[in-house]
């Protein structure tokens, strides 16, 4: 079950520090232990401490970020718990399934500590914009009249079913083989430069609708998430980018004053 | 659904109000509806109306009763949510066993309305004697160093698992897929055609290795062959494919003649 513990749980922008508290203690009864918290609004606070109670070990040891991108920078699978259904569709993963499939990939090499699960704050959940980064949502069937979970209740189900996978593979499977480097999943910060000079590319190529001019690439990183890019493709796709960018380039300084080449 | 919305939620000696509003949502969400309190320290009260927000109506309606049997009287299968272990053994079931053992009676005929899972005060959990008036205990796996859920967790993860054995009796469909034809699966021929102009691209970009050509397109299939594209991802791939040909082939026109621009 080491594995299991070292999924990170994230939080992001947590209004009150008592939900930190018991999300501590839910992730500790379930086995897990990294807690990253980005731009909580109080923290430390004795609130936490008190709702934490024998998990008081996960508050101590809790990152504080203040970023998104600094709390799963080094990821390679994440994903959002989000109750709200959006204009965007995202694929969507049932919290059990959402648990059988972390523990599948974690089964074929993925290293647990690269795993993240992100809970948007309290009032609204997940952004859009913070949905974009996640491979895939995670939904905890509800009530459809009142689907509202409370965080640490949404934490603790997750955590819950995370456990529940962990426990049926435990020990009944053969150690992973290693992964072929070339198929190693990228890392966020690979997806995330790769998909800016995409963007670069598709703007220069004057292709973006003026009315939605983000549209477009909104669809491009909904794409390429759920792809779950590995490295080597990241480096075919760039290569491509840049014969792209290049060539778009050589066009613009051509006809300006076509005095070297 | 409205067998699940009759299972009665009982809670014994609770001490902490905030815990019954807790417990209150955490029913209301996964569609349960009837609580009874068997000699609560504190209700009605402030902290468990706050922490129920929109679940208040379950407070209202909760019953409240001064001994166990009072709870219980007219019930026919009767649980107990118990992390401890005890010197009495008692049949077990853990939680997705309980929910589908409790679905199962009751599409065998059992009145939901007279199915109760118990839950003891926070510090102790169920002492002997009412465990003694269960026909099963309901253990939540846990962490073995640290078991201790906080109570309105316990209800919720119960409630979660009642809730998804109803779900599969009453339609044992998968979560719907998106239905937006935006995000239909594209056909065969579509991500024939646009692997075609892909290749047709990368080949005029002047990028293969002239050792493996054909490598460079096989890692591409292979990423969006697993990608599953949507219809109108396929639309975008090709109107960015279109303007890079477009681009080459005003580039390849141009330094011939220079003609036009």
């Amino acid at each position: 079950m080491k594995q299991l513990s070292q999924i990170r749980i994230v939080l992001i922008d947590t209004t009150h520090p008592g939900n930190i508290g018991s999300v501590a203690r839910a992730m500790k009864v379930m086995g897990l232990t990294r807690l990253v918290l980005v731009r909580p609004r109080y923290f430390p606070d004795a609130k936490a401490s008190a709702m934490a109670s024998s998990a008081a070990d996960l508050l101590t040891g809790a990152e504080v970020v203040d970023n998104l991108d600094a709390a799963i920078a080094d990821c390679q699978l994440v994903l959002g718990a989000s109750a709200r259904s959006r204009t965007l569709e995202w694929p969507m993963l049932a919290a059990r399934q959402a648990g059988e499939h972390i523990r599948q990939a974690v089964q074929a090499g993925q290293d647990a500590g690269r795993i993240a699960v992100l809970f948007g704050t309290e009032s609204v959940g997940l952004s859009n914009d913070q949905l974009q980064r996640c491979h895939f949502r995670i939904e905890i069937p509800a009530n459809p009249e009142y689907s509202s979970l409370n965080l640490s209740q949404a934490v603790q189900v997750i955590c819950y079913e995370l456990r529940l996978a962990f426990l049926d593979a435990v020990d009944s499977s053969p150690p992973a083989e290693p992964t072929d480097p070339a198929y190693a999943p990228a890392d966020k910060q690979a997806v995330e430069s790769f998909l800016q000079r995409l963007q670069q590319m598709i703007t220069e190529l004057d292709i973006l609708n003026p009315a939605q001019p983000m549209l477009l690439m909104q669809r491009l990183r909904r794409l390429f998430m759920r792809a779950r890019l590995e490295a080597s493709e990241i480096s075919i796709l760039q290569g491509i980018v840049s014969a792209v960018l290049a060539q778009q380039h050589r066009r613009k300084d051509k006809p300006a004053d076509k005095q070297q080449d």
